[in-house]
């Protein structure tokens, strides 16, 4: 069975996010002074072949531990669905 | 009253995207050969400052098609939700 995942990996909560701060105030320059405290993650879609639902997960898992997300830096957080 | 939103801007479906191609591989490398078709966007959350819902969601969008997102590669999705 195949599933899609989509993750999300976000600096955490404590560390700083220099991107998030370029957008703020690059968002100021346009003229946008409404928004604010924007912090920048990586979105990530894939495709995963497995039997359950829950082997899919562990795979995903596996995979944001090991290359996706530095656990030192970011969380992430993932959804897993079968594909039709 | 303040939002907040959860946006997701992501390569467009025809658009080669070489760092999911990279990620990929780097999987395979680590020995995970279920997963496959990984695209790689951007995760973003930012506060937004504005009277109604509607508001909010204006500027969000005003927001990703002036600088968080390039309309010609990427497409862009976002939620936006009021912040207790």
């Amino acid at each position: 069975m195949k599933f899609k995942a989509k993750i999300n990996v976000m600096p955490r909560q404590e560390i700083l996010d220099p991107q998030g701060k370029a957008v703020s105030l690059g968002l100021k320059n346009l003229g946008i002074s409404t928004i604010e405290n924007v912090r920048i993650g990586k979105h990530i879609h894939l495709e995963v072949e497995a039997d359950s639902s829950v082997k899919a997960r562990k795979q995903v898992e596996i995979a944001c531990e090991k290359l996706l997300a530095n656990l030192i830096m970011e969380d992430y957080a993932f959804e897993v669905n079968m594909l039709d």
